[in-house]
């Protein structure tokens, strides 16, 4: 899909698409696609982040907590889309052994407690071995400066998912 | 289900129940959670009132293409939720005659072109009839004004949904 493309469509086909760039935020596309045209990959990307920067602090913690549980419980319906259900399972983290399954629970169970919202990761650039140590790592920081490296882990979920919507290398 | 018992849940299961309270906008339910405790529902509507009210006006446009189509194509999934579904059988819209249907396509069509989102309309509110001229009466509306009567619907079901879920007359 060219940028011809994307600047051609309806507000109807444009959520259609992109509607999961930002997880479960189909409001967030919908308010980009005022933005058109766009000239490419990086323009799009831009007004995106530009959104999510102008949130008010309870509206950028929400873009967070749309997001579902790292390896947590089995997924139910609603909760993971399949592109996120496709980058765990990408990144491995399905295949934690029991022990590390249940430590790794445990600790996005405090990260949820302390922070307010899931911990979010994006696991398709990391290995399966390194969440566990970025989850323990990130607890421990302050939570303003939390927000910020979740939010950042957040655009770059959408990057992805946007470059393989165009088809383009990340 | 009472306010203390909405006051005791965590965020998965706030956005869980009343994410679709702004059609297709669990951000929103997600933001308003950090507003906890409410002390009623018309604290908490207040909130998701707010939330709408101090987005950038893209973001304001963007809530109102997340709703679907009134009685336009044939629903698809993804397309419209449960609750609109419900709203719309019970407001009789799905059993409008062929010619009626096909008028109020066209009208449809035309109000989405000229104002970038669609026709939003508290069916519950209404009467079958009502519907139709409504529409035609806000296709001549100036932008700004049809923006506010349109987020002003979007409230008026947020507020019909969020009396149904705390079981109280609305």
């Amino acid at each position: 899909m060219d940028i011809e493309k994307v600047n051609s469509m309806g507000f109807g086909e444009f959520v259609d698409v992109f509607g999961n760039v930002i997880e479960r935020c189909p409001l967030i596309a919908a308010a980009v696609w005022s933005k058109r045209p766009f000239s490419g990959l990086g323009d799009l990307e831009k007004h995106f982040f530009a959104f999510i920067d102008g949130l008010p602090l309870s509206g950028q913690e929400g873009v967070l907590r749309c997001h579902p549980e790292l390896a947590g419980r089995q997924p139910q319906c609603g909760r993971h889309s399949a592109e996120s259900q496709r980058e765990q399972s990408a990144a491995g983290l399905q295949n934690l052994g029991a022990a590390e399954r249940l430590r790794f629970t445990e600790l996005t169970a405090q990260y949820r407690t302390r922070f307010g919202f899931p911990f979010v990761l994006a696991v398709r650039l990391s290995d399966p071995a390194a969440a566990p140590r970025e989850l323990a790592r990130r607890l421990r920081c302050p939570p303003a400066q939390e927000l910020r490296t979740a939010l950042g882990e957040v655009k770059k979920i959408c990057h992805l998912r946007l470059a393989d919507l165009l088809g383009e290398q990340p």
